[in-house]
């Protein structure tokens, strides 16, 4: 079975890597290059686009930033999973919080903005500090404040209202004003859901942010309770979207109740530790929900972390003398801050999970390895 | 860093699958076609053995029946693991048992046949029955004898005179003859040493074979005293051998004694429920050891057993079903009696391994998978 996955970095890679044994082959198309390439060997391909639409038995995508001609023909062939709905979902954050309140599933309270009265609504209905994203998110990496106090507003409005000039009838940009809520931590779950709805979901992970990217996720240290609530939210926005692969879900935890902070309709960095840490990996289980094979197990082996290497020309090999360590290179060229690869390490249980991080602390540079020497004392003492 | 494979089967493609996310790119080289392969893609290259070899960080073999030629080529290249010496060891019954006695590892009782009056005493000497075979393996299936009785030894004899005499004086041709012991059952060990002689090994596995080829494997069940034996027996031959890289060991269990049918110097068959069963399969700890990264945990994250598939165009997709089961394709085309694929299947603990096995064996026609319905009365009864 021929799969072809739109977007050719380290997703796609992994997507590969985790089905090529169960007799799938895969092929990625780089939209920024136009070229479809073999997202292992990176080998071009002289084929087209849509030759390999009419040729896939699936397709699938492993970002959500797709031009609109490339989403509607694979749509339009009937093969695309999650389909154009789910990734337009995961791609504009009106949509999303749209799902999100048809679902019924909790966030922070939330105002959507296209015109100055409604940013002076929501300072004053939602309270401040307000976090403001543009929902369309692909836009250059700006369109990110804060507004602390009323006297801001004039200033962040004459830098947002261009944003939301430029958008089209066809394709409106608008801003979100969301409540800035304290929370505990960052968590997020996988699930996959196959094609006749059934759901497995992944234990829930924990992860550390470094100047807004993930630096270190942990699964196998929840309760049921929390996981319970995950789960429940998973179902029900898969089920919503009627979705077919994998979907990941980031929550804050605020003293115990999650509410979403944003979906990726796609496998997820948060969820690597699964190549290691469950039977099943959520590349492997993606590519079975799209290609209608049955889903497998999803509950945790062993706790395990994982730690992503960014911007790093190699991973010292050294990492490998860790017990229960692996690392997962994914091929290309580094520059500053890039996602080079991710390092898993497994262990029995909690405890020895902190010993191995603690021995791979003593590797891995804190500056550019950040939170694993104090992930290892946590554990320790927990 | 680049590796290259001598052979272009389903070993060569599972090690490359199990050593990309290391940052290891695999080519291999198919003898009978002498072209240079990807053995995932398939895809030729259009470069020259000689070229890949100057290449090449490592070069390993995936089989022990390799032209001369080709292995004097990869020796002098000083990269080749586990070495020309290993291989031909691997290849001749004759140097193997040289070495069994050198390294003081107990098999049953041989002799080595060169002429008739050889034959005459070994029958008196060891006793019958005997099971007389080529020393060279790789002589087209043939030259495999059982003397019951002594009025068989002149029709056997000529029978394997002309084997013998077709052998030269560089690459001599001989018979050996070894006696019959009844055994309880058939075990490996697989076991992996790298560059500063550092050894670690799997847990024994236990091996069903139905006509003379391996059909399940199962690991996970063994005693400490048993075990002990077989690693006892790596050591000794990894050791003697200067060996690097994988070594798979078969064994006679006779009453908790363990005596050494063969040795293959490569990956092998019966470790391929390393892939889920233990955190770094026999594949990744290969690789690792002959491109000199340190090797991995061998020990079993939870018990899990292996169904080789032979002969079938595919493998029934309801297999993956069956919770904690994978199904591995070999992409090859379907021949009667090929190996074409196995199917791991992994549990808690032996009696849900049992069930579960249990369960594939509703899905899996006893005539095409033997033993998968005894060995889940066997676990579950247990």
């Amino acid at each position: 079975m021929k799969v072809l996955v739109l977007g050719a970095g380290q997703l796609a890679r992994m997507m590969s890597l985790s089905s090529t044994h169960l007799g799938i082959e895969v092929l990625a198309y780089d939209v920024s290059s136009k070229q479809v390439i073999n997202p292992v060997t990176f080998e071009v391909s002289n084929t087209t686009l849509e030759q390999e639409v009419e040729r896939a038995y699936a397709i699938t995508a492993e970002f959500e930033h797709i031009p609109e001609d490339v989403l509607a023909l694979c749509e339009s062939s009937g093969k695309f999973y999650p389909g154009a709905q789910s990734i337009a979902t995961g791609g504009d954050r009106s949509k999303e919080k749209a799902l999100l309140d048809k679902a019924q599933v909790p966030c922070a309270p939330y105002a959507l903005i296209t015109e100055k009265s409604h940013f002076i609504d929501a300072a004053d209905k939602l309270g401040m500090p307000l976090v403001i994203k543009t929902c369309q998110a692909g836009y250059d990496g700006k369109g990110q404040w804060r507004l602390k106090s009323a006297d801001q507003i004039d200033q962040i409005w004459s830098e947002m209202e261009g944003f939301i000039a430029s958008g089209t009838e066809a394709a409106p940009h608008s801003i979100i004003a969301e409540k800035m809520i304290p929370f505990d931590r960052e968590v997020s779950i996988i699930g996959v859901r196959d094609k006749g709805g059934n759901c497995k979901v992944y234990p829930l992970t924990e992860n550390q942010h470094t100047n807004g990217v993930l630096t270190l996720s942990i699964a196998g240290k929840e309760k049921a309770a929390i996981q319970g609530q995950a789960e429940s939210a998973f179902e029900k926005l898969a089920t919503e979207l009627n979705y077919v692969g994998v979907l990941a879900i980031e929550f804050f935890d605020v003293d115990g109740q999650l509410l979403v902070n944003e979906i990726a309709p796609r496998v997820h960095n948060s969820g690597h530790w699964t190549q290691q840490g469950s039977h099943t990996s959520q590349f492997e289980n993606h590519m079975r929900a799209i290609t209608g094979l049955p889903i497998g197990c999803t509950s945790l082996i062993r706790p395990t972390a994982m730690i992503n290497v960014l911007g790093q020309a190699s991973i010292p090999h050294s990492v490998l003398t860790v017990p229960g360590c692996t690392s997962h290179w994914y091929g290309k060229e580094a520059k500053p801050g890039r996602k080079m690869g991710h390092i898993n390490i497994s262990a029995d249980n909690l405890h020895q999970l902190g010993e191995r991080l603690s021995e791979l602390a003593e590797i891995l540079p804190e500056d550019d390895y950040p939170g694993v020497l104090d992930t290892s004392h946590a554990l320790i003492l927990n």
